[in-house]
């Protein structure tokens, strides 16, 4: 499985993934699954992908080679694309192309076709946005009201952001918040897992603030996990013991 | 949907339950899904039911009707089994009678057979133990090693037991704990509402210590679930600035 999630506050963007793939429990890997495509002072947009590797793959590969536009005959890429609307779009539109291709195949081999994107980022001239594209290639966006939208293995991580995730979060708070959320995932969930790759746009900067991945010798990360274990040991021991049936 | 979870640790056993049940988000109704059947210094018995709420009926009435036994001619009800492996046999078989009866109307009308239940108690002469019953009327007990066992919706509430819960919990702890795991699925799932049920047994008393139904004017209730998220908004906050990318 995944877990990708990405916030947007006031301040900007946090994207997190993790980076593991299995096919089975016996066959784990590593894969990169949030891409950037990044042009300072142009773009910045980021792919983060959940689902079938062979069809992520291919999505993001259609994407970056582009579509013929029938009237104008240029190639739109996700470097060429003139907003964010568009790049969800056209995220979507591949995401069909895989299916037009292989959809049937799969469906044949009684492998579904799953894949689920984060689209998010901003472009020149445009908001930045964060939008999540579905299986079918339609999307919704995020709002102030609904700040972050998550893919993959999302129940274990969703608490902590329904709790503290606003759209007012500052953005090193937001980031906090989603590595503690997949902090959770990873100890609940096996085919969730490290090195987590991260990513952090200011809005109208229009480059990255930060782009790293968090491995297993990341200190900043295991101290966050190993904080956030001992507070929650304390908050529960400190809440008062049940009164009920007290004699 | 529903949410259930048995804590099994060395002091005895908290069972605690949500009671909503929803056909549709436009049909939701309160029933009590965690059902104790008590005869002091003899058993105390809980089963907890989530799933397809025709089906958890049928079982729990079937349990308490009970199965004639062919050889001695005698009714086996949840009363009369002599130990807790019986209690939990005896679940699986009345799974298995009410999926011989309704199994197949079910799946003709497009309805899955869903149903899993928490057995859990002490009976006279036996220890103390708590099972998952399948659908398949199959079983899995708790153990010294994984002392807790959820059904329903149970994956926001994981985290904080994957953290804090162990055998050597004390039984007032277990209670909260589990009331912590209770309110994070709660916040996240709309299929899971109040009250709750709650039910303590002390290892060996062979009678509930605690049989209580927390609603939403139980003011504890209201305070743990106010100093829980207090606590992790400070604990969030506690925790230092992502020193990534920093200029």
């Amino acid at each position: 499985m995944t877990y990708c999630v990405g916030i947007l506050v006031r301040d900007g963007l946090v994207m997190i993934s993790d980076t593991r793939t299995n096919a089975g429990l016996d066959n784990i890997a590593t894969y990169r699954k949030l891409h950037v495509f990044e042009r300072p002072g142009d773009r910045v947009v980021a792919i983060a992908t959940s689902g079938n590797l062979a069809i992520t793959q291919s999505v993001v590969t259609l994407v970056t080679e582009g579509f013929e536009d029938a009237e104008t005959g240029e190639t739109e890429t996700i470097y060429s694309v003139p907003s964010m609307f568009r790049a969800a779009q056209l995220v979507g539109r591949a995401i069909r192309e895989v299916y037009r291709v292989d959809g049937r195949a799969l469906e044949q081999s009684a492998a579904s076709f799953d894949v689920t994107m984060l689209v998010a980022g901003q472009i020149k001239g445009g908001r930045l946005r964060l939008f999540m594209v579905y299986r079918a290639g339609n999307f919704i966006e995020a709002t102030e009201d609904t700040p972050y939208l998550q893919i993959g293995e999302h129940k274990y991580g969703k608490p902590i952001l329904d709790r503290a995730a606003t759209f007012e979060t500052n953005l090193d708070d937001a980031l906090k918040l989603g590595l503690l959320s997949m902090d959770s995932t990873i100890r609940s969930n096996l085919s969730v897992g490290l090195p987590i790759d991260t990513l952090m746009v200011r809005r109208d900067a229009l480059q990255s603030a930060l782009r790293h991945r968090i491995g297993s010798d990341d200190a900043y990360f295991a101290d966050l996990r190993q904080r956030w274990s001992r507070a929650l040991r304390d908050a529960h021991q400190a809440i008062p013991t049940p009164p009920y049936g007290q004699a």
